[in-house]
């Protein structure tokens, strides 16, 4: 069984390889009545999108969406949404003289043992390229969350050993997109946006953490005990390339925390429900609590550095060195923020499909 | 849509709650011909079962497993098994006077929000009863993959702030039942034992990290780019309650590398491609890579602790105090090891039969 | 991917074998809410099980259903609902002399040829005994669907070469019952009983055709365009061991229809939509109508006969003749109503939560 | 959750309207290694377009299919393939004037009950021109097969009445395409080409029987209990618009059989386990038994007819009377037939790998 298709209610199904001629995705499970138009789309993937600062690869892409299906007259019909962007700008040639050496840190080698051949061209479809179809679709589940009082705000909080200050969701969207290292805290911003530019003259790349939070989310969400809402959440942004790493809330630091201070208390706020800290990320036993969704993805530094590195030719069972030329992001945190919304905007979207708290076939229905 | 499914190709199904009649399991997609017995899930069972030392609870669950289908004459016929475990010594009655009150890090609250009414006796599914039907299948995956030469190990590698030491997989294999910790780095097992000690008797609780290995998995499996094989590796430790985080390989420590120390670099290796360092995990791009897997989970402290702590009634709406009697492990990640274990060995079972690495009707026939 | 699932947002596993120590089934997707007691399944057990009458086979099991989870205080509460029947007057030594021939109609060589290996006691899971799990699930959505006015009837029309005449769905409820054959037409149903006494003594058996009719279905569930509504019954008819034909309202008919007469013209009844006719079968374009759903089901004549037939010993490859001796019921037909209805029922009750016509977490969401 | 994939090894996602920009496919699932060029798909996309004979609607439709993805140098990879046809001629204007009626045998109101809007032009998704994503996927999946010996042949058996006689597979695949009715019996060809022009000038259509043959599946493929293959057959083939039955092997005629003539003797044929019968349609208990895989669809008259018929309009829910202009196929089986062949392969090549029969990841695995 292949694995190209995301979620249940809301569901998507991505295709492409960063080479070839196009990358995509179908939508299926947007429910009928949605205005929805290909701006709502394009501006997630203008944020997704290389050669937008110098913390990105100077590759131009313009990355133009066309929906091809599933609208009329300016509204989504509950069937499926497919769109596509064309891909430009692809010299694959300078791939041909490292074509049978597995590129350390990428999917070259696992490619060959798994499928016998491999698309070459620029990772294929293990390239970032990929991720056009998930920040496409995830557009539509972010204005589909809207529509139910639920915002996404995801931001830099670790680059190159730099961390940020907390900041408040407000805060996070009026900052994050003011400085090429999506960083909210503008102190922090300014140390790591000098780390990129270091690690870049010296050929290396960096890695660093992402946090999304998810605000609004109703309690009773999530599916005990497989598809919790956390489990689907990690699985939803281990699946993102590069990340190695996912946490819940307090996340690895409840390892070092005694059980008095990390439950959350339950209080009584405005006549409803809720906790005096958010410990737990507002998922508790794998439903949301009604408090904020708060995860954070480890993602490691840009495979792609040009300082020389060993290697094995694939073909010959022999040894090489390797030398990466061409332009690559020297870290890839700043520009996986919209991609990371995108997988947990799916995630919330299915979640409250498939419990009823949105109607799977009408906006109107519930 | 439901969630007590788990898998694509090795497919469970479990039920039950804490205080029901049973808890129980059925594994779908189990070759034909495997040799198997009630005593090969009865051995992960005594690992997991309470009342095995000072650091779980004294409750004694004998916890006998009955295989009621699947299997004629000593094998598996490829037609589902089931399984079940009858529960014993639920004293139900200790809950009714807090069955109003919605235990901090606990599920209590978010089950009223979801279903609208709750089995309030012990956690109801959410318990970590519910555990025995994961760890009884995945009893059945391990012997599987033994037939393919794969190996599992888990142990715990932090435990109230004491860290242990980095031992090699066959030492985990030796120690890690020789301590109630299940810590394979003697020195550090004494120390976590007395953490352990000195939280119950604060009536409080701890928690920890577990680290799950796996050996001699073929390069190849993992399937791109959702269900790729740390995605799923994430999902099912994430779905364990009381985990708060999940990472692969370096993990969280990415975030603080250079691509120049975080690839691994590939050498030939008894004339087969390996890697030089194993920050990867032993996954690339979602697919193995051959190097042994490496996973870990964060687990939060037991939410269950005997101070008082502050709380709402979910009927009345008003704040209360609450202070939970009974016995409860004072940590989780000794008992969670087999847990994680089994959930591992699931995953790699799975994604050994969607590469067609195990064939899927009988195993003698790839 | 095994396949002892069925459904999607109300789920079934199924487990066991003809003479293994049970059979069974777990319910994943009931809403929370639902009153539930053994009674309501047992029923439906009883119109299935053997030994009711001289049309079915001399077999007395008693098939009394065990309840195991999913149940609080009389009510669903949402999480999985786990049902076993222990096997019982299971007398294997008969199958002895037979274990390598493989009988004429049934699966023994398709699962040899899948499994390699076959539990020979009485057809192990392609037994009819597997159907016990299918009608138990099938009583709780019926239950869950008559929460929505939602009426299923099932009768057998035609037997033997014998038709019955067509009956209102009242005439159904009412009459089915009264005779062995379940077929509503008392004076057809006369005569097929004659007809299945005579090929009982004759030691043959004979076929007939099944319908279900579903009453108070809304207009606007199934989805297209695989998983329409018509589809989906189709797969879960044919599911049923025996059937060898599906078809929805004219059916067979409508090849030999020109579209005038076919076509149901749309009409105004009490103020709402209907059609004139019903050839459709209450669906169009795989989506219900809002008109009763009709579809039968052509079943073969039982297999096991006691006539001499040819066939071969699958251990040596050579042909043999082989005699089917035991009790057996003489036709299949009167004993599948209650199975066809618990599919049909199935297949209803997913859908109508999937449509979010039915809440997902708890009967009184929506 | 939504119904737009189909398949679980070998899985597409379909997508488009009748009078969108355009409609496509993406197959996940296909094995690297398989030589597959757009040629391949165009030929059956060929077989099915409309204005290919008096039969079929007078619209030309170029259907000209472009493979965006999933191919490297002539050769799939393992990655998804997405294919998509532009639409042309498609003239909404001509529905203007009815979007508000239901068309009798349409799924207008269906769709409208479900979605509460609808695109009016044409039909939208539950027009015929969905199937151009079916049959362009269906042409991988016979490529696929034909590697491993297994071959499909479609005809027309029954049309406005008319009955072919028996023909042998190699004389469908040699005589199908030569009459614009395929039907591979010449006289009842003819015969069938008068009643379709008579119902053409009379303003009405005829229905029909497509039957569809599968040689070389190997014994042991089909999925126990519920995704046997004969159930998914069935799926399949009542997904497809405008079918109202499906039967396997003897089908409805096996009510009217006795156990002995049902029962398909096996023999031992050239040293291997045959059947001297086929009434099985080569599936016993849900498992392909080696013989011939034998399925027959009902299909309705088209709906579309020029004669006046009763209505209502859905807006104002008052009845009206409607004369559906435009070119509509006067009968719908013969086109049906390349769909229908898509199906079926689809469905033989997900169980192929889903039996491990056929590698998941490459065609030189197994």
């Amino acid at each position: 069984m292949p694995g190209n298709i995301f979620g249940h209610s809301f569901r998507i199904t991505t295709w492409g390889e960063s080479h070839g001629r196009a990358v995509g995705v179908t939508v299926d499970g947007v429910p009928a009545g949605l205005l929805l138009c290909e701006e709502d789309v394009q501006k997630e993937l203008d944020r997704r999108r290389p050669g937008q600062s110098e913390v990105s690869t100077p590759r131009t892409e313009a990355d133009i969406v066309e929906i091809l299906s599933g609208l009329f007259e300016g509204k989504t019909t509950g069937t499926p949404i497919a769109m596509l962007v064309w891909n430009k700008d692809a010299n694959s040639g300078s791939y041909n003289n490292i074509k049978n050496l597995a590129r350390p840190g990428h999917a070259d080698y696992p490619y060959i043992a798994k499928y016998g051949i491999r698309d070459h061209r620029g990772g294929g479809r293990s390239s970032a390229r990929e991720t056009v179809g998930r920040v496409a679709a995830g557009a539509i589940a972010k204005k589909l969350l809207s529509h139910f009082g639920i915002g996404i705000a995801g931001h830099v909080i670790e680059l190159g050993g730099i961390c940020a200050n907390p900041v408040s969701f407000d805060d996070i969207l009026i900052n994050v997109e003011k400085t090429p290292v999506r960083c909210a805290d503008p102190d922090a911003a300014e140390k790591m946006l000098e780390k990129v530019v270091l690690a870049r003259a010296e050929g290396d790349s960096i890695g660093g953490v992402v946090e999304i939070i998810v605000r609004g989310v109703p309690a009773g969400i999530g599916e005990p005990v497989f598809d919790k809402l956390d489990a689907d959440i990690a699985k939803a942004i281990m699946s993102i390339g590069a990340v190695k790493g996912v946490e819940i809330g307090a996340g690895f630091e409840c390892a070092n925390m005694r059980g008095s201070e990390m439950n959350d208390p339950f209080i009584i706020e405005d006549g409803k429900i809720a906790t005096g800290s958010n410990n737990a990320g507002g998922i508790i036993g794998g439903i949301s609590s009604g408090m904020p969704i708060i995860c954070r993805a480890a993602v490691k530094p840009t495979p792609s550095i040009s300082k020389m590195q060993r290697t094995v030719d694939t073909s010959t069972l022999t040894e090489k060195e390797i030398t990466i030329v061409g332009r690559h992001d020297p870290t890839i945190p700043p520009r996986m923020v919209p991609v990371a919304e995108a997988m947990v905007a799916m995630v919330i979207a299915d979640h409250m499909i498939r419990s009823s708290r949105i109607g799977a076939n009408s906006l109107s229905q519930i």
